[in-house]
């Protein structure tokens, strides 16, 4: 009998989730799946800072995790047992697998992947969720034009390493803000963005004033905080602010900390929205063929932060918060 | 010789604009006009909340009113002297022309009005600047379509009477916010907004809740602060947030308070959108006509707080703040 490992929700965070959060169960045995579903083996669990706010208890565009429950993730895997007409055993698939080492699945949420076009942790980043929500959130929120200024934070994140290529694809001028020299040397050496900014160790506002001296026409937003409200300072006239995240505030246990110069958006006459990627599911194909065409000939690259073993997962998760890693972070759970 | 009376800026304030602000002029002669200039003798001033950012010394979309110069200020009056073949002796003009008796002033800045079709005061208000930035504030960024919901706040006042009105000839459902019920009966029953939230004497995000099972589609904000968040927390997916002002923010000494609850923006994939009224001056003449058909109709209605004598000024300017005024707060300067 396979015995099943799993992270369960055992209490709500205050700040950031420490272990006692999760109730590591290992004595778990694997079930057998009904008619019309599938067992799957989880390869690799992505981690991402959306499921922060999934473990609060609060009203949001889908509900949370509830006490008890596998810890929602997307994740990628191999069937083992399909009682799916559509999936045979061996078949490569991604979706919410949740963070453990088997899942029992309808295949309604499940997409095959070809491990032979790229390696698999790059389906939970640049041909995943994260690279869903870069192309629509740059695309069609901040549509920026040849020649525009975009400024992303979180640049060489799972999402930001993938907006600043695809701006430069679009022909903008792209400015990336992250942690530390080595981030900043990827992004602007490997990724060819025309110029970065280390946030801990440069004053965020002046350095939007050197690198964008008429202002900031597509500022996308993966932090919150104090990188929102310099970015702010330095909107362009009809700029576009695309609202993908706020990973500084997930954490907050005083309340999120508002973007105080929202009033700019007066000044400049400029726009702020937000989206979640599943508002774009009906073109999510379209999105794909994309980006799979520009990784395939080269023009989009990506990087993957692997880390070994399911159990490292309730710290494994806290690098999201800190930046101690490098691009998307995944956590390899068994070898195909 | 004619002796004009000035409010001159003496100092910039910090929070409330106190007496001390400023320098009453008494002992000025009024100038010749030059040639191509004119003379205008000031009926009424308008005071705008937009008048407390132009005394910071600050970046925004107009210079601030330097230490010494005539407070800044929409006004109207008639033509006393003119050196401009484009107008006569007596014409109504509108313009900025200062918080002031007398304005010697280029004629490309003045708007020539009809004193037959409405009350001076009107042109000041619905059928000046704050019409303009109803009409496209409301139209242009929050469109709100038949049946949505639009939530304005401020709604007694000169913006907010205005973009009720408008959504409700749009066949949107409108809930005003205000201070105290006065106000509320007013744009219930006088205006015809379908509710009125009190914000002094009710709780607003419970009220919003109530009002807006469905949530907000357009909200169209004047104040921020407390208020906005609690809109930000009831919109409708794909809402659109329109910030044409921020009462409550423009004399805080502690920084602006930001929208905590911005990341609704997120999972309602809404966005939020500045504008300056002048952005549109294109397009001025289009929205004088609508704004001046609906008002001959009677299909909109405004009223005005008339305020008599320019010495008054300071602490006039000061109810815009408490909202001790009842709609478009004027001076009358002088008599026609």
């Amino acid at each position: 009998m396979t015995i099943n490992h799993a992270f369960r929700l055992a209490s709500r965070p205050v700040g950031l989730p420490k272990r006692e959060n999760w109730k590591f169960t290992t004595e778990e045995p694997v079930g057998e799946p009904g008619d019309g579903e599938v067992l799957v083996r989880v390869l690799y669990v992505s981690l991402d800072p959306a499921m922060r706010g999934w473990m609060n208890d609060a009203r949001s565009y889908i509900p949370p995790v509830g006490i008890g429950e596998v810890m929602r993730a997307l994740a990628i895997g191999t069937v083992e047992v399909s009682r799916d007409p559509g999936f045979a055993v061996g078949d490569h698939v991604s979706g919410l697998l949740g963070v453990q080492e088997y899942a029992i699945v309808q295949p309604a949420g499940l997409v095959k992947i070809d491990p032979t076009l790229a390696p698999l942790p790059v389906y939970l980043g640049a041909l995943g969720m994260p690279g869903l929500s870069a192309y629509f959130g740059l695309l069609d929120i901040g549509r920026p034009e040849p020649g525009q200024t975009v400024v992303v934070s979180g640049a060489a994140g799972a999402v930001g390493q993938l907006v600043g290529q695809i701006a430069k694809l679009e022909g903008a001028r792209v400015v990336g803000i992250a942690g530390g020299p080595e981030k900043c040397r990827y992004v602007v050496e490997e990724l060819g963005f025309d110029a970065a900014i280390d946030y801990k160790n440069e004053h965020v506002a002046s350095a939007l004033r050197e690198h964008c001296p008429r202002g900031i026409d597509v500022y996308f937003d993966n932090v919150g905080g104090e990188i929102l409200d310099a970015a702010l300072a330095q909107l362009a006239r009809r700029a576009r602010v695309v609202i993908c995240g706020a990973i500084s505030q997930y954490n907050a246990t005083e309340g999120v900390r508002g973007p105080a110069n929202y009033l700019s958006l007066i000044v400049q006459h400029a726009s702020m929205t937000g989206f979640i990627v599943t508002d774009y599911a009906k073109r999510f194909d379209e999105a794909r063929q994309a980006m799979a065409g520009w990784f395939a000939t080269g023009e989009l690259s990506s990087r993957e932060h692997v880390v070994d073993g399911l159990e490292t997962f309730p710290e494994t998760l806290l690098k999201l918060f800190t930046g101690e890693h490098d691009g998307k972070l995944v956590i390899r759970v068994a070898s195909d």
